[in-house]
């Protein structure tokens, strides 16, 4: 197999990260009062509660299934990804338990990971994204690390923007209070 | 005192967040190899290494300081806060002691902020800003916890970005590889 790229990731740094999003996110979130966990920045986007949801139906139904998909030879596309599912798994919930569940799963899948003993060779190997096209194991591992930082940025700009006027005259140096400004 | 606004923060909000930036970057920075606590977006940014320096450069002469002084009715500017100061004091030091420091300070300085006892007319006192002229103290308070996830953003953004092309065609897909492109 010709190689796609050189920039593979080293599978020890990756889940160095994976493994510690579950206790980030609980670190921050687990007990908050609600007008951080259910704030958003606006219509259509996602309060730090659907966050966590979202981040639970992706280890239900993306990385993990994706990488068995990949590692076994299907050349069929991937199913796609519902981005959109948290929404009526995670009603009548509390974060806590949200927060709990995602750290089980990640565990869980974190084991199934490391079971798979992956090569250099194996994050070469290709599956078909029904959207993007060719894409390697070595890809799909390292965008779930940077899908959990990205949502942990949403987070934390979230939680921020509840304060967008709280800070009075100080908003002219918090950058975070202008990204995606919608 | 007539009311600059009344957009007030309730400070048991504010202490929540407060409270959890220590070990919610421990969480996430405790033990996780160089390729990410180093990592930064280029030259003349930061790296998650110095986000830490930073934060403890502010818990000693930034926030509390700052409210001591508008407390205490004085009528001078603060003094101005030094934005590179952990370049020099966290030489040498590894990122789980600096976390220990802040921490540590964060403990205390909360203490002090709960010892306060504060009013909501104490919230709306004022002080001088350097740059921005007349500001709150509630507006000071706010500022910290903004403040706060600012930098919680940039150390999810800054590692995000050590993947930027180990992603491949899903870079499309990660919008925060994206942010603060330079």
């Amino acid at each position: 197999m010709t190689p796609m790229n050189n920039d593979l990731p080293v599978l020890d740094d990756l889940i160095s990260v994976l493994d510690r999003t579950p206790t980030t996110l609980a670190a921050l979130l687990d007990g908050l009062p609600e007008i951080w966990v259910t704030a958003t920045e606006g219509d259509g986007t996602w309060s730090p509660f659907g966050v966590v949801g979202h981040l639970i139906h992706g280890e239900r139904t993306d990385w993990i299934p994706r990488a068995r998909h990949i590692l076994a030879g299907d050349s069929r596309p991937f199913e796609a990804f519902d981005r959109e599912a948290q929404f009526s798994e995670s009603r009548n919930k509390r974060v806590g338990e949200l927060l709990g569940t995602f750290a089980r799963l990640r565990i869980e899948n974190l084991e199934t990971l490391r079971g798979f003993s992956l090569t250099s060779d194996d994050l070469e190997r290709r599956g078909l994204h029904p959207e993007l096209g060719e894409v390697t194991l070595g890809q799909l591992l390292a965008t779930w690390v940077v899908h959990d930082l990205d949502h942990l940025g949403q987070v934390a700009r979230t939680m921020a923007k509840v304060y967008t006027t709280t800070v009075g005259p100080w908003a002219a140096y918090l950058s975070i209070l202008r990204d995606r400004q919608r």
